[in-house]
C-alpha cells in the first residue's frame, strides 16, 4: 500500500488487510517455472496505481455485507483483468510510457507485451476458476466480452469526425465501465447482498467507471505528463475523438472545427497546445467534467441503498476523487 | 465439414455429427449486437482448418466412453482457444497469408487482430464457464497459462544460435503440445473414461501435438506455399531455430554453420533455398521427421488401452497422417 497516494490509504483504510491480500494472491497466481517470466511480472506490478478496481469490490462487499475469505481472490482477478488490458492497450496505443516506467512495449516490444497480456489475462481466468461457484467465471468471462466489444468498437470509430456523444459513451461503458461495474457487484454479491443492492452497485460501478474514463480522456488533453506519470496527447494522435474533442467539434468555430476534423481523420497534424487552445474557446474541458461530475453524482445516488458505514462513505469519496484528480 | 480435406471426412466419420454441432456452437458463441464484428467473425471462420483439436477430443471421448451433450461445446472451447493463438501468432510473426486467405493482422492491421485475438479468447473462457462443472474451466485456464508460458519462451530463446533439442521439444510442448493433450484428456474424462484412460489419452495428445509443431516447423522451410496455404520461410526470418535447423547447426560444415548461426542471430540474411541446400546435405529433414514419427508411434501406443473401435482407429490415423501430410 505505501506506493497509493495519500488521500486513498484513507479512504482505503476500511479494507486495507483485504487490499493487501489481494495484493499477495495476485502475485502468488503470476509465479511461473521461468525466472524470466517472474521479471517480467515484477515489471507489472509498478504499473500497480490506485488498485481502485480490486479497492471498489471490497469496498462494496464491506459497505453491503461481509467480506469473505473469497473478496481478496475476486479483487485480484479484477485487477489481474484490468492490468492485461493495459498492457495490451499500450500497444494498440504504440505507448511509451505508463506510471512513470517505460511500457513493456516500449522496453521488451510489442510481441512480449502481446503475449504477456495474454499471460496475465490466461491467469485471471486460472485465478477465478479455482473458486467453489463457476458464477464468478461466467460474469468474468461476459464482461471481458463486453470489454473487447469496447475496445473493437472505439478501435473501429477511430478517425470518425462525426462519432456521437451517444456512441462515446457507449464506447467508454463497454471498454472501462463494464469491469468497475463488475468489480462492485461481485463484492456485493460475494457479501451476501440481495439482488437491489447488487444492482446499485453494479450502477455505481458503471457511473463510476464512465466517469473515470472520462477524466481520463480529459488528462490525455490537459494533464501534466509528470503528473498523469504516462505518454499524453495519444488519443488525438490516433484520431480517437473523446468527449471533450466531440464538443468542440459541435462547438468551435468554422476554422478551428475543421482543422481538427482534419486531425481526427488523420490528414493534420496534431499540436496538443493549439488544441488546448480550442477546448479553452468553447469550454469543452469543463463541458467533459461537468458530464463526469453528473456520473459521478448518479453513483452516489446508488449509494442510498446501503447503511451507513466507513465504507459507504469510502465509496462515495472515491466517487469524488475520480473527477478531481490530477493523475 | 465440406472445407475439409478428403481424408479428415473420413478419419473424422465416427464424429462427424457431434464436429457440426461443435462448429455451431463456436459460431452461436461469437455473435455480437456488432455487425462488423460478425464480419470479422466471419472471418475468422475461413482459418478453420483441419479442425484437429475438436475432432481429437471428440475421437478421445468416443472411444474412451460415451459422448454426452457437454462435448461438442468442450470441442468448440479447444478449437476457440486454438483460433486465438493463431490470430495472435500472426501478429507476432508478421504473417500475411493463412489458409491461402490475408491474415486478420494483413488486411485489418495489428490493432484489429490483437484485439479479435481478446474477444476470441474471453469467449472461450465464457463459454466453458457456462459448463456445470467448474473443473473444465480450471483445466482451461491452466492450459492457456502453459501455452503462454511456451509461446515467451520461444520468444525469449529467438536469436538463440546455440538452442538445444530438449529445450525446442519443452517450447513445442507447451504452445501446442499442451492443447492438444487438454483436448484428449477433456474429451475422455467427460465421457466417463477412469484415471488410466484419461492419463493415456492426455498422452497421446501431448506426443500428436510435439508431432504436428515438428513437421509444422519442416513445411517452414521445405513446404509448398500453395499448398500450406500460407507464409512460409517465417521461423528463420524470425532466429526461432527449430528442429531441423538445431540439427543442421550441429552438424553441417563450418561454413554452413557459420552462415546458419549469422541468419539465427539476425545478422545474416535468410535464403530459404540456400538453407534447404544446408539441410539436405546433412539429412537435417529427414532426422525432424524420424522425431516426429517417433513421437507419432509413442503416441500411437498410448491408444492400447482402448478397446478396439473406429474412433481407436481414426485416432491412430490421424497421428500417421499428422507425419505424412503436406499442409
Amino acid at each position: 500500500m505505501s506506493s497509493l497516494a495519500a488521500p486513498l490509504v484513507d479512504l482505503y483504510g476500511p479494507i486495507r488487510d483485504e487490499l493487501a491480500e489481494a495484493q499477495r494472491v495476485f502475485d502468488a497466481e503470476l509465479v511461473s517455472d521461468f525466472p524470466f517470466v517472474n521479471e517480467w511480472c515484477a515489471r507489472i506490478r509498478s504499473y500497480r496505481g490506485k488498485m481502485m478496481r480490486p479497492a471498489m469490490l471490497l469496498l462494496s462487499g464491506n459497505a453491503s455485507g461481509e467480506l469473505t475469505p473469497d473478496h481478496p481472490t475476486l479483487a485480484a482477478v479484477v485487477e489481474m483483468v484490468h492490468t492485461a488490458t493495459l498492457v495490451h492497450d499500450d500497444v494498440l496505443d504504440d505507448a511509451d510510457e505508463r506510471r512513470r516506467e517505460p511500457t513493456i512495449r516500449c522496453s521488451d516490444g510489442n510481441v512480449t507485451a502481446v503475449l504477456l497480456g495474454d499471460y496475465l489475462i490466461s491467469h485471471a481466468f486460472h485465478l477465478c476458476s479455482g473458486l467453489d461457484s463457476q458464477y464468478v467465471s461466467r460474469r468474468v468471462g461476459a464482461t471481458t466480452n463486453t470489454v473487447c466489444e469496447g475496445e473493437l468498437l472505439q478501435n473501429r470509430e477511430s478517425g470518425n469526425d462525426g462519432l456521437s456523444e451517444a456512441r462515446y459513451l457507449e464506447i467508454i461503458e463497454r471498454k472501462t465501465g463494464a469491469l468497475t461495474a463488475l468489480a462492485c457487484e461481485l463484492g456485493a454479491r460475494q457479501a451476501g447482498a440481495d439482488d437491489r443492492v447488487v444492482e446499485a452497485m453494479a450502477a455505481y460501478g458503471l457511473a463510476v467507471g464512465a466517469a473515470f474514463q472520462i477524466v481520463d480522456d480529459v488528462l490525455d488533453i490537459v494533464g501534466d505528463r509528470r503528473e498523469v506519470g504516462k505518454t499524453l496527447g495519444l488519443d488525438l494522435a490516433l484520431g480517437k475523438p473523446t468527449l471533450a474533442t466531440i464538443h468542440a467539434l459541435a462547438s468551435a468555430g468554422m476554422t478551428a472545427q475543421s482543422a481538427l476534423r482534419a486531425v481526427v481523420r488523420g490528414e493534420g497534424a496534431c499540436d496538443v497546445e493549439q488544441l488546448r487552445g480550442w477546448l479553452a474557446s468553447t469550454g469543452s474541458v469543463e463541458y467533459a467534467l461537468s458530464v463526469a461530475t453528473d456520473q459521478v453524482n448518479h453513483a452516489i445516488r446508488q449509494l442510498e441503498v446501503l447503511p451507513p458505514s466507513d465504507a459507504r462513505s469510502s465509496l462515495a469519496a472515491l466517487a469524488e476523487f475520480i473527477v478531481h484528480r490530477r493523475y
